[in-house]
């Protein structure tokens, strides 16, 4: 079966992942900048955070998917799967603001990241066990990327035990590793007769 | 009239429903684990619960319209008809995980489910009549899972009354039951010349 | 312009509409089937009735759009009006229930309903003068119910002032009298070449 | 890569953005027209300039996306970051309208307005390096508008410091200048061989 709906109902979610974030940014009672930085400081810093995580999974997901011509039930559940985790990013984003990183709303997040990698690592399997699946296994080569992440997920859910902020840091340093554009992908179909 | 706006418009519907379910997952006041399973536990799980439905029935709807290729007035209604019952979840699902599993939230979200699948029967019966329906009652054949269901969810409705935990367990069988990935599409379209 | 990027864009707009609306049916603290009605049985009706409406649009414009085939400016501006209007339906619909049908809710219900549809009967105006206007200007022929529609907006509005209940009355009359599957976009498609 | 499924998540985060803003429009708790103009009046116009604002964003992106045949890694990125501040509008339009146009909350608009054109303009210099962004650059031409809003912006943000309310005016004066249907692209389309 095409993945044009598999790829507009992600894209659909995703959507709304991303956007309604913002419904838990939650307006300072009082009309002033201090207030502005004192109650919406953390919570803007976590709002971007998960905002460049989600937009990292879309460009993955949309550059995977340029690879994949057909999807059965195993794909669109493998798929599901990882939406899953990736819909409960607005509920551990705004616990990890709401605390001001505090020690278990930082773990979970952690935990959150990591299961969500687990989950499209998970779909990329599924995937190479399809007809087609060889195409993706070879644009993706050794995927150093996608072996590092966990390791620095766990890295950050560890220290995050030490002092919650430090955690943090791990987990920007993987979103700044993906958001150096990905040509893997490109550049395979760009060799290809 | 192609269905492929029909089938859009639904996927805009279900990826916003299986999204803002999660907005109804309430961060707990306290930052510690103990709040978070105290308060989340039960919320997870009936998250999950649903959110695995929603999927179930865009899994289904997909596969359903593979094989529909025009659709008239009845059929947009009737399709509407279901996401009226489907748009209900986030509601249903708040009740179930706020009243930690009370009688009347149970068997009203057993209600839920069962009209879900009332209407998604309608559905089928309705394209069935479509010029192309034969396509689709040939795919399904017997459709004992469809039949199957109804029977669980008035079970899991009547147990709620006795128990209200032990209503769950028929639903959670229901949605098991139709995780197995479901090849009669697939099948019915591989063996078309 | 080709119009399938308005299509997917109101397809999105009316999908986010529809679906909200749920957020605004607030669940009862107790957890008793008469707390359920006394608290939740107006909102029920009032989500249903406006559900039906947002339907009716979706409906009617997927319908129009099957006979505009490029769209200008002045078109895209005629339908972010229309779905400017549509997008106050979550508010007017929560305040409507809110005050269990008082004088004032029911007024600007109406008022929006009427809204709507004048923003609709511009949109129709506009795609007329457009090059291909006049196909659907043909198939929608005399547009009664088009016509009928502000009239019975405006005698629900009136009645409000009597008694809101009795204003609902024409506003449930319009909607079913949409509900009858409208066939002459279709009849007008069979009947060309 | 094809820049279909760019869009298509594009519309989909515009359709959520433009819609949740009216849950920021909280129903008065009396039933009656004064509460209303009283306690939503603001709020309805302020809604009124973001949903125009987020209607202007939307229709530009649709017309640069004519012409845009391909996207790389760099034109996604320069997309999200675009769609990242528009994402804020829910936030800061809510600050506005609940603060009833104070200093602070009008200042920080007009920044989020600023900081959406500056990510707008500099996703159409990322578009015109790649193959084909010529066609972008000669269909635009001076781009007098494109260069006037950010000048209106910061003379917006200015008198925001003296009255709150004056600064809106140029917030209104970009949008109407904005408003008129913007030929530009359909001209350069039409003038193609």
């Amino acid at each position: 079966m095409s993945t044009s709906r598999l790829e507009a109902f992600s894209d659909g979610v995703l959507a709304v992942i991303i956007t309604i974030m913002v419904l838990e940014l939650h307006i300072p009672e009082e009309h002033t900048w201090s207030a502005l930085t004192h109650h919406v400081g953390v919570g803007f810093v976590t709002y971007l955070l998960s905002f460049v995580y989600v937009g990292i999974y879309w460009s993955n997901h949309h550059h995977m998917f340029q690879l994949v011509e057909h999807a059965d039930g195993a794909v669109l559940w493998a798929n599901l799967h990882l939406l899953f985790w990736l819909s409960l990013f607005p509920f551990t984003t705004a616990w990890l603001d709401e605390s001001k990183v505090a020690e278990a709303p930082t773990v979970l997040y952690g935990i959150n990241l990591l299961a969500a990698a687990v989950a499209y690592f998970t779909l990329q399997l599924v995937i190479f066990r399809t007809a087609g699946g060889q195409r993706l296994r070879e644009a993706l080569g050794g995927d150093w990327k996608g072996k590092l992440s966990p390791v620095l997920y766990l890295l950050g859910i560890g220290l995050a035990f030490v002092e919650p902020w430090l955690g943090l840091v791990p987990f920007v340093v993987v979103a700044l590793i993906w958001l150096v554009p990905d040509r893997r992908v490109e550049r395979y179909l760009a060799s290809q007769p």
